[in-house]
C-alpha cells in the first residue's frame, strides 16, 4: 500500500473549504501523518439533538469526511472519490458542549476500492463515541 | 412481532416536530402502515453536494429518522431508542433537485433492540439510491 | 439494472458444485426468477452450535454464496465476483433440525460493484432470522 | 470501561474446546492482554476455497469467536453472550498454506451491548486481509 502522502493539512483543509463550501467550514485537520489522520468536527448548534448531543448524521459526516480525506491525501485533490458504503457503531454519548475528533486510518487503497477506520471521540475523552469504516469507490481514469 | 400501530401519520409528524425542531421540518410523512412506513426529505440547499446532488449525511439522517419513527409508531411516544448501529449502502446518485423518499421495513421489535430496513429513491424513481440497516436500543424502562 | 438471467437454476447448481466441491452440495437453489432466488441450506451437524441452532458462520455462508449465484445468474458463470463486504444482523433463534432458506435480491449490478439483500427464514417460518447485504466486486475483464 | 480480565488465555481455550466441540480445536489463543487478544485460525482443508485461500465464512468465524472470547475474558464463563450484528471488509486475499491471525479489541463492554473491532492477518503478513466489527448482546441476567 502506497503511503505517501501527495497533500499536506494545509492543502487538504483549502480544498475542503473550496469543493464543499456548504460544510467545509465544520471541519479543521487536527494532525496528518502516514499513518493517521485526526479530523476536528467544531460543533455548533445545528449539530446537536435535544440534550445538547450531537447527533448520529453529524457523527456520520464526520466520519465520511475524515476518511474521505485520508485518501485525498494519498491520492492528491484531482481524484473523485464516492461512499459506498458505510458501517458505523454508535457506543457512548457525546459530552455536551465539546467537538469531537475524528482518528481515521486507512486500511486498504487499492485501484478501485480504498477502504478507512474512523473513531470519534470528544475533544478530551479518552473512550470513543463512534466507530465507523467507509469504503470509497476511486475512479478508473486516475 | 407485535405489528399494532400506536401512533398515526399525523402525530408521528407532530412528534417529530415538537422533539427536534432542528431537523423536523425536513421530513414528511408519506404513508403508514403495519408494513411500510414512507418519509420525504424535503430536498433544500442544505443537504446539496456540489453538482446539485442529496449529500450522504442527509441521505444517513433520513434512514435514521424513518427507522425511528417506525418504531415509535409501534411503542408510542414515550419511548426514547437510540441507535446503536447503521450499514448503508450508497448504490446511485440522486436526481438534481427531487425529494427523497424513504420506504421503511420493521424487521425486528424486540424488548432490547429493534431492526429497520430502509431503502432510499428519489421521488418518481424506481431504483434505489441507497440502502440502509439500523439498530435501535429501546431502553427497557418502557 | 440488466435483468436478464444468464444462467437457470439447474445449471447454477451444477456450476457450484464443480467450483466449490467442499460446500456446494451444503445448497440447493429453490427457485430463481428475476426479482428473486431462493436458496436452502441443507443443514447438517457441521452447521449447528450447541443447543441444536445454525451456527452464524453458516448463515453468513448461506447469505455469501445466495448473493454470488444471485450475480452470476446475471453475468454467466464466467464471472469470478470476490466479496468486498458484508453487514449482516441476527435478529431470532433459529428453529433446531430445520433447513434454512434465503430470499435474496440484488440491488445493484454495476461495471464494478454489485449490491445484493439477503433475508434467512427457517424453512416454513415467516419471521426472518437473519438479513444481509453483501457487496461484490466485478473484475473489469468482463 | 472494566478492563480487568477474569479468565486467562489457557481457560478461555479450554471453554472454547468444551462449549464448542464442533469448530473448538481451529482456534487457538496466541496471547491475552487488557487491550489486545490475538486468535490463530488453524488453516485445514475445511477452510479453503478453490486455489487454496481461506474462505470468506472461515474469516467471519474467526473474527466472531475472537470478539466473544473477549467478550468472555472480561465477563467470565458464565455469560452467554449472542452475536447480533457483523460488519466485515474483505481487502486483500489470504496466503495459501498460512494460518491466520485475529487481533481483537474490545471497544464497549456496557450492560447490555459489547462491540469488538477485528483485524485478520495472514500469520506473518503485516497487511489486514479483512476487518470486521461484532455486536454482542449480553443476557440481562448476569
Amino acid at each position: 500500500m502506497d503511503r505517501e502522502l501527495k497533500m499536506d493539512a494545509s492543502t487538504l483543509e483549502a480544498f475542503l473549504a473550496r469543493e464543499f463550501p456548504q460544510v467545509g467550514a465544520d471541519f479543521a485537520i487536527e494532525s496528518l501523518s502516514a499513518d493517521l489522520l485526526e479530523v476536528r468536527l467544531k460543533v455548533a448548534d445545528r449539530h446537536l439533538r435535544p440534550g445538547g448531543t450531537v447527533s448520529g448524521p453529524s457523527m456520520f459526516a464526520l466520519a465520511d469526511v475524515s476518511v474521505y480525506l485520508a485518501v485525498l491525501a494519498r491520492l492528491g485533490p484531482v481524484a473523485l472519490a464516492v461512499t459506498t458504503n458505510c458501517s458505523i457503531d454508535f457506543m457512548r454519548k457525546p459530552a455536551a458542549g465539546v467537538d469531537l475528533i475524528c482518528r481515521c486510518r486507512l486500511l486498504k487503497l487499492g485501484k478501485l476500492l480504498a477502504v478507512g477506520d474512523a473513531l470519534i471521540f470528544s475533544d478530551g475523552g479518552d473512550e470513543a463515541l463512534a466507530r465507523a469504516t467507509l469504503t470509497y469507490a476511486i475512479p478508473p481514469t486516475r
